[in-house]
């Protein structure tokens, strides 16, 4: 059993057969499969070909309108709304990114909604298709109740994730995406396929007791990062990203969903900044005062997020993605048992 | 030596005519005094007439421009930009909110930048004013370089305050407010002033060995809240809040100030967000689902942020602020001496 090294390209291609051969249109798997791709060439398992399986549960559940074709609604303000009708994020995304650019450099600043989508992906890739635009990008949304809220016993918010980038000339964006819980929900799964115990502080069981049980931490609650200031974080993106945009909240995402095994159906808040506009008619260069600081943040040995990932990028991209021969084996597995294949 | 209590326009009043007696323009003074004053009605000490000495020093220093008039520049798509001109930040804010609230209204989300500003205040006035229009806001700004960047040993951010909030009909409004630093400076000083150690992991020395002693903390460096996260939250806000609007980063605020005992001057960013907009077109009521978001978080026996500050508030509208003999005594000094009697 050896492994197998493939480019970007054609693990993207791979992973689109997959999902079209289980009924999921093109123009959806497209989008899907270059995000998974996108995970795998930058060493993020966690949302890679793992994340395969629960689309595929998701779409066999019914919960993914598998021909779904995105809708730009009609331009509001500095709100760009796109209709997911049901269909996966990564495609509404992609049609509403570039308005969304335009909406920002026209006004210095704009908002785009994502609604009705299955949501199953990093923010990172989206957040480095808006830094492309030379603007600066936030996203968060919410995802499905296992996170307590801090002081609490019970978990209401999602892991919500929280990502931000700033566009630099001639090398990689200054990014960062994370969940607001201690841990994404994806590193517990992890732990527990993987039979580890949890680090201490990530999770409470059931009774609200703290636990290293990957399993119990699954059927308990997670703790919010940074304690009453990241719960307070976690919080924001519920009313941000959920409330506000008029799309579900994580308890009201788990409660439709009904099952933690299949992926969340709510909405996404991106916003997105042009520095040029901000810093029109004042004194220094945008671009070359921030170098200023990444430059006093490595200089002191500190590392800029993303620096591993932008890292393994580099080396996928010039010798290829190196997968497991048992990884093969469950794309092949995937594709040809379609739906009923995922695990 | 017995207790002094007035009423919060009574303080106002008071803090207001130290500053004019030490020859800040009433302007400038009257929104300096509203937001130390609120301070102390709100139990917020270290942000109340605690920060008077530092304010009197900084204008003594030379460092205030003491009669400036803020000045609304001309409208620039969602951007709404007041140019400070040197003065404190909350007259420019004060000029500046309706304007950020009705172009917020008008285009569903908004952008109050103040830049050349001397800032020493919490930003939970300035959400809360803008919360009353009905509108959700974010809002952040640099300080000086006293926080270190996770993985680093130097200071290099400030504590950059983050702040949001959110509308709620017949009740005060969710609000929280907090430095980035795993504590403020503020809370460190007051450590200082009282002889009591650091808890653990709040600070390192200037050697970047960890340490309890607030006066090693204050030559050395603070600590982000959350790690490597708080630490990304902090550096986004030194991009946004300083870089993009074209004002000063937090080392470049010391670098021009020199010291930490003067307040630092720099910028400010201040995001609206029109619910109503937002959610229009789609089910449901954002106010209402709000609530029950907050009620399931206050329901599991955890707090909102600023629930002791409200309560706090209550007491003091009711009953007024009460100060003690000492803290009486101060302010009769700081009247009498102006800028000299600051320590």
């Amino acid at each position: 059993m050896t492994d197998t090294t493939m480019s970007y390209t054609d693990l993207t291609a791979r992973v689109s057969q997959i999902f079209q051969r289980a009924g999921l249109a093109p123009l959806q798997s497209d989008a899907v499969a270059r995000t998974i791709a996108a995970g795998e060439r930058d060493a993020c398992k966690s949302h890679g070909i793992y994340r395969i399986d629960g689309c595929l549960r998701t779409m066999k559940a019914g919960k993914v309108a598998l021909d779904a074709v995105p809708e730009l609604m009609p331009e509001d303000g500095a709100i760009v709304r796109v209709a997911a009708h049901g269909g996966f994020s990564n495609a509404a995304f992609e049609m509403g990114a570039p308005v969304l650019a335009k909406r920002a450099k026209e006004l210095g600043m704009a908002a785009l909604v994502i609604n009705d989508c299955t949501h199953f992906a990093a923010l990172w890739p989206e957040i480095e298709a808006l830094t492309a635009h030379g603007l600066a990008a936030m996203a968060m949304c919410p995802s499905y109740s296992s996170v307590a809220p801090a002081g609490g016993t019970e978990a209401l918010m999602g892991t919500n994730p929280f990502a931000f980038g700033w566009p630099r000339e001639d090398t990689d964006p200054y990014v960062f995406d994370f969940a607001t819980s201690v841990a994404a929900r994806g590193e517990i799964e992890l732990h527990r396929r993987a039979g580890t115990p949890l680090p201490e502080g990530w999770a409470m069981d059931a009774s609200g007791a703290p636990t290293t049980d990957p399993a119990a931490a699954l059927d308990g609650a997670m703790l919010p990062f940074g304690g009453h200031k990241g719960s307070a974080i976690a919080t924001m993106i519920e009313l941000l990203g959920g409330v506000m945009i008029g799309d579900l909240t994580s308890p009201e995402a788990l409660k439709r969903l009904g099952s933690f095994s299949l992926l969340p159906g709510h909405g996404e808040l991106i916003l997105a900044f042009d520095p040029a506009r901000f810093a029109a008619g004042r004194e220094g260069d945008p671009m070359a005062r921030a170098e200023t600081l990444f430059g006093a943040i490595l200089g002191q040995g500190a590392r800029l997020p993303s620096q591993r990932r932008f890292a393994a990028r580099k080396a996928a991209m010039a010798d290829g993605i190196t997968l497991t021969a048992e990884e093969i084996a469950r794309l092949d597995r995937l594709y040809e048992g379609g739906m009923d294949a995922a695990v």
